[in-house]
């Protein structure tokens, strides 16, 4: 690794609740040694960058939950975490109707070195977290918290809640069903991508092995906008998790 | 972690191969801090302490296919690096018909620190081996070594080759024709077991999120208890494997 830069931060490792939240496009960070890629400062602050309001909402739920919050500390336009290293996303040349310069001639080193500082670090990290609670006998369910634009190539989106899982579908399904019987949001399985179009990645690398009960909450940015709004949706959706957790345990026996 | 022993020996990391053997029954080693586990000498030689033959089936297949090879360097009686650190066979109390004494009474410290001291480093090892090829572009096949024992709670066992595997099972199935192709072998498809009986987490965990082919190979030990014969029998499986990989590339474009 020739950088300094640390992929991951870490906030209350040894916190007692059941949940374990990631949240892989926290940064529209541009650290060095890789600089700014060539953008403007507007596309450094844009959905392309990272997912905005995504660390305010983990944070918030992480304090309800008492749970520990795996975070990237870098653009996902450096690396996105969420992304396998031979995924073109990985390190994309473009990412909606932007083109993304310091990505356009990316050599066999120059990918390798990315993987290496930033995607095999963050997931040892979170990997270690998860395997010193299953030495222990904890129950584990593993959240990755994310928001994605209101408007996408043009077109408006009116879901507000993405409710999406890797294999096992069974937190997810429990989720929505209680996000629609105690919240006015209009929450959808697997909207507005699923698993099959290559967005779990870091469920599927971190719970699905492990067996543990996941999904990945998709929050639309305009509603956790700022501050206020992501302290309130947080409030709102820990109680969801949690009767989501309490429902499949009871129908499980427990939930790892 | 509080042990100087290495968890994990990595043979040939830069060979040019499409295959990355794993070996993680490898040894019968019983090294401190952990010790003898109370077992008696028989004990520690017999096929609940390692898969005997396999790492000499595992190298010569490594020397066949230009590929490198990940391998244990401990008894999977101290840590089984084929199961997740919830799993009851990962430090197991019992084994076949042998009580294992040393992990009888094991307390959430031991299991951390045994998780933190062995499965970590290795599946980060292999992981980082893997994660640099992908980043690189190279097609990168997983492929785990093992041996079962003939004689199993007192009954014999008829096959000689069992091809496991986990979610997706072209590679098992190209492989498990070509066996009969080419081979005398009693091969079978997910026998002795299968990946429903929880034997394939180094498949689940390190091939299947990255979208990897794979398949485990299980040999019946007696067929390769000498180096001879190890060596016989990888002269007779790398073009089986070869040919196997060939076809699933064809028929998908590439590899990986």
């Amino acid at each position: 690794m020739n950088s300094a830069h640390a992929a991951v931060e870490i906030e209350g490792a040894d916190r007692p609740g059941e949940v374990v939240l990631v949240c892989e496009h926290a940064s529209n960070a541009f650290p060095a040694p890789w600089g700014d890629l060539g953008l403007t400062p507007d596309q450094r602050e844009a959905h392309i960058a990272w997912d905005p309001g995504a660390l305010g909402l983990a944070r918030g739920l992480a304090a309800q939950l008492e749970a520990p919050l795996v975070a990237a500390r870098q653009s996902r336009l450096i690396y996105d975490l969420n992304r396998p290293p031979h995924h073109p996303g990985a390190m994309p040349v473009t990412s909606e109707i932007h083109d993304i310069p310091g990505n356009a001639a990316l050599s066999p080193d120059d990918r390798s070195a990315r993987t290496e500082a930033l995607y095999e670090p963050f997931h040892a990290s979170l990997r270690s977290l998860i395997a010193e609670r299953l030495a222990r006998g904890r129950p584990t369910a593993l959240v990755t918290v994310h928001s994605f634009t209101p408007i996408w190539f043009g077109k408006p989106r009116e879901v507000e809640l993405g409710v999406i899982h890797d294999a096992d579908p069974s937190l997810a399904q429990a989720v929505l069903e209680e996000a629609r019987r105690v919240t006015q949001l209009d929450a959808r399985l697997n909207e507005p991508y699923s698993g099959a179009d290559g967005v779990c990645h870091t469920l599927a690398l971190q719970a699905t092995p492990m067996g543990l009960p996941n999904v990945m909450l998709e929050l639309r940015n305009d509603l956790i906008a700022d501050p206020t709004a992501q302290e309130a949706m947080a409030v709102t959706l820990a109680p969801v998790l949690q009767a989501a957790l309490s429902q499949i345990t009871a129908n499980n026996g427990e939930a790892a």
